[in-house]
């Protein structure tokens, strides 16, 4: 029987309809007793869910005590859902069916330097294309779920940080893209959507820390299969706590943060200021971080260049991806020292390629020496299953998580909720 | 109404219970509406309370539809429970009665370097002080609750950690406590019973983070009304994250540990290696952290006196005490950005007296210009309403929550649950 941990009410359609993914076909006494619910809970949510589309009968099997039971199935292609993760340097998109596949992906450019309105129309347009891509028509797609840099006001769909440019401070991305698509759009953290990306692949981890790092460095915390979500949604702020209490003043107000002593734009400012390096990367000294995203010299471009020299025995730019690991791994060890997990999963844009295995080995090597609980439980690091794609895939499942929760759907049993 | 969070299943009887407690007399229909729980749920409830004698009507009200409306009322002294905090420095006991109310308290010697089995002797010795000091006899007693550091198995009431020596690694301290006493024993986080114990106020904050600090550091977080567990309940160990990750090794593995930079240990120690300052505050060059606890001259004490020269215009004092508070406000930042609270309250003995204002203004200052997601709520620092003793009340609290949420008692309703 699956556990939603003591006290927690779980969302029964959601649940109902990952478990018909997962062990479908599958009979309504199975769930039942796969979920701890009622019958009748069970019946009023898979009613819901035939009624919605979402899942169809298909066969029978014999049962021991009288008729036989009718088998229940994912209709995988009877809804999509879109997901993006941006950031100033690069962005991706995805298509994802019911039955949380991708059907579709695009790499895209990150905003940049560029104005909103022109990052989200370009949005837009690749909305457009995964569709076609794909197949599949508008009519079918349930929503955009948008990941991207926080703080933010999730409710609002807007963001609440002068990052990429001041521009981007309260503009109402959500209602823009939506606009400019018709579909409804959500905003999510890019770390905490990569956690339900990556807890949306079959036999996930219910409880887990994401160390997220792409243009910045962010972390989320799954727990028993929910994101950790704190006051405002706006937590686990990984890249601006302080690893040199008496470090520079950074631009948040922290000193020593971890995203300007570990994260890509700091490596790749240290391989341009190192003149060898530089060259032997062909690093056009003249560019600086807000280069064009994309181009091989934006700073996540510079960075993951550097990961492959140090690859293939750079000694430079291979001490420039030690120390960087080095300190995300002290960061990280804060992380699970405070919220107590027993896993850490790598995911993002930064971790692409050989970078990830780097940072992974390093992280583990300092887990188990540094961790404070290590004795009473063993702390394992590891990659995202696409390292990538993880964020995007989690901003689209928290379209149908938002969906099937909101209105709630009370089954009889459930007034005393 | 009060609200237990989406998803979340109230602990129904400890929920109506405080509420009694909280707003009685009440009748039975205010109650349900307060809690949001069906009639049938909340007369089951009620009906059990009146069982165990905590709960007793008292008189009538008039009601507009038929017959008056019985009201409902805390029997307060049907039940007590006994709180202990301790660590190497302190520690504290009280008797709590069923409303929450301290109805005795004793200040107790730590556990120095002490056999654990004569430590847990001398405080059975207390609890037979504290139930006389207030005329309880021990039939009258629901358990005791032991908050002190981690890691521990909280299901085994053992510690999993060889401090304060290694003695405790391993001892079952609830178990000879409870042969001890003849009472039940459970564990707990000090930072978390400190959490509890602050929560137990009426009118409390329902989420906060509170920093601990006695011997050592620690910290809890509260979110609606419930602590931070994490995956073994070993979370928010503040005192091993690192705020200089090139710093000096720790004990515990871990670099430039927040506890070996800013607890009072660090700075007891540093105040002795300033012949000035030990000098003018008769410190005995010789005694060495360890000291027998309660003793003029252990770290907590000292600790305590170098915060009263600060305060009295030692400018030695005074640095040594700024620089701790900075570095736990370095870390306090951590916290908040990691966790999203809006409000953070320092609990422990080494925040007694004068300390506690200047630690909570250097930290209320550091958050104002450094937390990440300060311009999307405030955070704001300040004192429990009694330092020393929130933990223990806490415990305390614990030992009723124990009591009334296991076993379980469902209501007819609850059959889903």
């Amino acid at each position: 029987m699956r556990s939603f941990g003591a006290g927690t009410r779980p969302p029964t359609l959601a649940a109902v309809l990952d478990i018909i993914r997962d062990q479908g076909p599958i009979s309504r006494v199975e769930l039942a007793s796969e979920t701890g619910l009622t019958q009748a809970t069970m019946t009023h949510a898979v009613r819901k869910l035939m009624a919605l589309g979402y899942v169809h009968e298909t066969g029978t099997v014999p049962s021991s005590r009288g008729k036989p039971r009718r088998l229940l199935e994912l209709a995988a292609g009877a809804c999509y859902m879109v997901g993006i993760q941006f950031d100033r340097f690069a962005a991706v998109g995805v298509l994802v069916d019911l039955a949380g596949r991708v059907v579709a992906r695009r790499r895209m450019a990150g905003a940049g330097e560029r104005e909103p309105g022109v990052v989200v129309a370009e949005f837009a347009g690749h909305v457009r294309s995964l569709l076609e891509d794909a197949g599949v028509d508008r009519s079918a797609v349930a929503g955009i779920g948008l990941a991207t840099h926080g703080p933010q006001d999730r409710d609002a769909g807007v963001l609440l940080t002068p990052q990429p440019t001041p521009a981007w401070l309260g503009y109402p991305v959500a209602a823009t893209l939506a606009e400019a698509t018709g579909l409804p759009v959500t905003i999510e953290n890019d770390a905490t959507a990569a956690g339900i990306g990556i807890q949306a692949a079959k036999d996930a981890p219910a409880s887990f820390a994401v160390v997220f790092m792409s243009a910045g460095i962010g972390a989320g915390i799954m727990l028993d299969g929910h994101p950790y979500r704190g006051t405002t949604s706006n937590g686990v702020e990984l890249g601006h706590i302080s690893i040199d209490a008496r470090g520079a003043r950074c631009d948040c107000g922290n000193r020593g943060c971890l995203d300007t002593v570990a994260g890509p734009t700091a490596v790749a400012s240290r391989a341009r200021a190192d003149a060898g390096l530089a060259a032997r990367l062909r690093l056009d000294h003249g560019a600086l971080p807000g280069t064009a995203p994309g181009s091989p010299s934006d700073p996540l471009s510079v960075f993951l260049a550097v990961a492959g020299a140090a690859r293939d025995g750079d000694p430079a730019a291979a001490g420039l991806v030690e120390e960087s690991a080095r300190m995300l791994a002290t960061a990280t060890v804060t992380l699970v020292n405070l919220f107590d997990v027993g896993r850490v999963v790598l995911a993002g844009n930064a971790f692409t390629g050989d970078v990830g295995p780097v940072y992974r080995d390093a992280l583990q090597a300092v887990l188990e020496r540094s961790v404070f609980m290590r004795h009473v439980h063993t702390v394992r690091a590891e990659l995202a299953p696409d390292v990538a794609l993880a964020p995007a895939v989690g901003a689209a499942a928290m379209v149908l998580r938002s969906l099937l929760e909101s209105p709630p759907a009370p089954a009889p049993q459930d007034a005393d909720a």
